[in-house]
C-alpha cells in the first residue's frame, strides 16, 4: 500500500446544508442539486458528502452516533490567517470550541466544527512548510 | 479557506499497535519510539496517529466512542490491486467488512478497518484517474 489517502469522505444529515457550509468556506464542486454526493477535488486528494447512514452501511461499520476519533486539519501560512478561517468558518455556521490561540507544540491555532460534528483544526505550524499549491510537508 | 485538507489525525488507543499496523502495510515515518504522536508524509498531506482521548480534548468535542461518521479511501489503479491490499491490510490484523466486489457505482471496492476502528476503503474507480505521485482527479 502506497503511503497516501485518496478521498475522505464525511457522512451528513442533510447534504444540502452541508454543501451549502462548505461553498460559504469558497469550495466549489460540480455535483448537480439532485446528485446524492458530492465530491470536492482538494488538492491531489477529494473530499466527499454523503448520507452518514448509507456511509456506514456501505463502509460495514455500526454507528451510535457522535465523534468517532478524526480530526482534519487545514493549515496555513501565518497566525492571523487562521483566525480569518475561524472567523470565516463562525460566519458558515460552524460552532468554535476553540478560538485562535498558541498551542502547547509552539504553533498558533483553532478549531472549528462543520454542521455535522466533524472538527477541522486550522493551524499555523512554522515546523512545517505550507507550498504555493497547499500541499503540506513535514520538517525534515 | 482555500480547498484543500492538511492532515487528518486519527485517534487510536495504543500508539504502538497503530504504528505497527500502518508500518506493516508499508509505511514510514520518522517518529521516535517516544513520540507521542506519528506523524506519516501522504503525497502532499500528512496522516497523523494520536491518541484518541487527547485527539478529542484537542478538538473541543465529547467522545463516546464508536464510529463518527468519517471514512478514508485508497484508491488504486485495477481491481487486481484492490484484492492485494485488502490482502495485505487483513495480513496485517484489520477486520475485513467488504471483500473487493464490483460497486453499484460501476466500479471495484472493499474495506478494511484499521485497529481502532477506522474505516478504510479500497477502490478502483475508471471514471477517477490516479497519477504516477498517486494523487486522484475526479472526472472532468
Amino acid at each position: 500500500m502506497e503511503q497516501r489517502l485518496s478521498l475522505i469522505t464525511l457522512g451528513v444529515r442533510d447534504l444540502a446544508i452541508a454543501k451549502r457550509f462548505y461553498e460559504a468556506l469558497g469550495w466549489t464542486s460540480g455535483a448537480a442539486p439532485e446528485d446524492d454526493v458530492v465530491f470536492f477535488q482538494a488538492g491531489g486528494m477529494i473530499v466527499a458528502l454523503w448520507g452518514r447512514d448509507q456511509l456506514a452501511e456501505d463502509s460495514g461499520v455500526e454507528d451510535y452516533g457522535g465523534w468517532g476519533g478524526v480530526t482534519l486539519a487545514y493549515n496555513v501560512r501565518s497566525p492571523a490567517e487562521v483566525d480569518a478561517v475561524i472567523a470565516e468558518a463562525e460566519a458558515a455556521g460552524a460552532t468554535i470550541p476553540r478560538h485562535g490561540a498558541e498551542t502547547f507544540w509552539g504553533g498558533y491555532s483553532g478549531v472549528f466544527v462543520d454542521p455535522d460534528g466533524h472538527p477541522w483544526e486550522v493551524a499555523h505550524n512554522p515546523h512545517w512548510t505550507v507550498g504555493d499549491d497547499g500541499s503540506v510537508t513535514l520538517a525534515p
